[in-house]
């Protein structure tokens, strides 16, 4: 199927090589949480999870996620400002067919997501990427957004910390996000789904800050930090004029989340401090493991260690074509990456590596990517 | 929430009124089969359920389903024409945002299920009604289609069985829809989740004549028949150029249908049989029972006898504004009921009775309406 994004293609060809493995798709290598598992099989068991839930999701899961929000400083309404939903990525969806025109126009920062730009043309908007500056850290440069805000400009897609690149924006590039936004009348859509990922500091969130609260529609997911990709649960939350627009398109696209899963989303809320410290443990040491291997490749590529999420985004010394350079990797040594192009222009001569992967895939992986790397790989020369 | 359908609306005040009962929403009123629980856990016990499936779903699931409709004389490819889906409606919305472009136009029948028109607007089509002849027994005027197709039209959609009137469409109806849709170039998006509903003949299936087969997109839901609305599991299937339009939007829209639902689907059909044939003979006796009380009530009401799906859709006499009747009944005896309005034009003056819920609920639900009109509504006049 030549209409999909690389990722999709390089995982569908790993399947098709015997022995190949994938430090591809952003997939955690945990199966659900034993916790998880306990409860859902209760509720499937008790007739819980069989009929429609409201549109909104089941009270007692909107009850808890606004409760955790009231922790984090953010005051959202259980019954008018949270919708749950099929993962980020229908979040994602419903939110910009609620809430853009055909012809508006949509800023990202690039590299980013792929999936930002296809769901923007999905909903007939205009995609506007921002590149970011790699060389000062995968920073934002403010005078590139402002020049690149038009009367079109509708909404603004942030992650953070961000994919594939795992910098994290600053209090100050957010707020200053948020000042623009107001001033220019656009919404800022902040796909944190890895807010849970970080090795420094926690990342910001301009939702704690009530005076950019209609500005700002925050979307979630259980895929990545609790491990429930298969699952398809997340949700949004945002000022109720924001989530008046987007109620209805989640009702034509899913009718309501799967009920099943919001009982695992349930579950996994109500174990979060045990199931996350658990698992951020391990990611910590899959960060040092991988980004190990890649310090001993500096002859090849150079790279910033991510801040948060759970990739590497190393530029290749020598790759322009990183779609060609990725698929010739899997070809050569059986190893599944993404190439940076799939992330936008910023993506240009890039490949990204998940460590959300178990230790010996990692470790497998690493030493297939050094191996290639030493067989077929020009070093950068001295001169 | 006043942008919610009628039928939203009438569930939500149903919830808020001690004792009322609900005859509004078509909600199976089984809890999942015990054959499906079992499969299901077993399947979240082995881990098969946490991570994503391909795009198109679990190979098991395609392959059943593929050899299913092979049963039916419909031949369609497992890898390439069938997509798993998130149930009919992201089926649905995936069809319409990946085969429409803004200001195509699309017909449906009317009386129709109130998404169609919601679904054709999301993707910023423009819904054109064809009314269904009610004294003919809500056929489709042929002429009458005829004069609405024009350069803009894209697709029809078919209801068949029909929500909300229960009739059926003719193979001699069906084919001449088909030989317009290839004279005129328009696609035909068949929805068929109340296909295995009906009480005479079975519905005959367009997709069984190949001729047609670039021609339909064909809608199946699980959450009607197998009762597993909640689950929210369907499929598409449709020539494979077709397909190719719609993946990469159900892509966009949720990534894979929920894994652990895809499960419960598949344990479904594999005992399809015993499934079935229990709750269709359930079925057929609750429609009797329901329409014995409605032909109590001829002084007030007239019907057809539903050939398939699971609602009535008696026209009220002396009723134009059905919205207003249904919420009086609601607040006068407590019964919940869906406005004919909510399903457009052709659906003025009626009510929509859904017999999917249990005996005691029907025997209820209908003698409060009994009750209703016997004090508050005016019978026919002898003149």
């Amino acid at each position: 199927m030549e209409n999909l994004s690389a990722i999709k293609r390089i995982e569908n060809k790993v399947k098709q090589i015997p022995d190949a493995i994938s430090l591809a798709q952003g997939i955690p290598a945990f199966s659900s949480h034993s916790l998880i598992q306990k409860e859902v099989i209760k509720a499937i068991m008790n007739n819980k999870v069989d009929k429609y839930s409201p549109i909104q999701g089941i009270p007692e899961l909107r009850l808890i996620i606004s409760e955790k929000l009231q922790l984090s400083g953010m005051r959202y309404d259980t019954n008018t400002e949270i919708i749950v939903t099929a993962g980020g990525i229908e979040a994602l969806s419903a939110t910009m067919l609620g809430v853009i025109q055909p012809g508006d126009e949509v800023l990202y920062l690039s590299p980013a997501y792929p999936y930002y730009e296809r769901i923007i043309r999905m909903a007939k908007g205009r995609p506007v990427p921002i590149p970011l500056n790699e060389k000062a850290g995968w920073n934002l440069d403010i005078d590139l957004l402002k020049n690149k805000i038009t009367g079109k400009t509708k909404a603004i897609i942030l992650c953070n910390p961000n994919n594939p690149t795992g910098s994290l924006l600053s209090k100050k590039e957010l707020v200053t996000i948020g000042i623009l936004a107001q001033r220019h009348k656009f919404i800022i859509i902040s796909d944190d789904i890895y807010e849970n990922f970080y090795y420094k500091e926690k990342p910001f969130n301009l939702c704690s800050l009530p005076q950019f609260r209609k500005q700002i529609v925050r979307i979630v997911s259980f895929s990545k930090d609790f491990a429930l990709s298969g699952w398809r649960i997340g949700f949004v939350h945002a000022d109720k004029e924001l989530i008046k627009k987007i109620l209805p398109i989640h009702d034509c696209l899913v009718n309501c989340a799967p009920v099943v899963s919001q009982y695992a989303a349930l579950a996994a809320l109500k174990n979060e401090k045990i199931i996350l410290s658990e698992y951020m443990k391990i990611y910590a040491k899959r960060r040092l493991l991988m980004g190990n291997y890649l310090e001993e490749l500096s002859d090849y590529l150079s790279f910033i260690w991510p801040g948060g999420a759970y990739y590497f985004f190393p530029k290749i010394i020598g790759v322009v074509d990183s779609e060609s350079f990725c698929f010739d990797i899997l070809e050569k040594v059986g190893l599944g990456t993404v190439p940076g192009d799939d992330f936008g222009p910023g993506g240009k001569g890039h490949m990204r590596l998940c460590f959300g992967k178990s230790d010996s895939e990692i470790i497998e992986g690493m030493k297939r990517l050094t191996t290639y790397f030493k067989k077929y790989h020009m070093p950068k020369p001295m001169i």
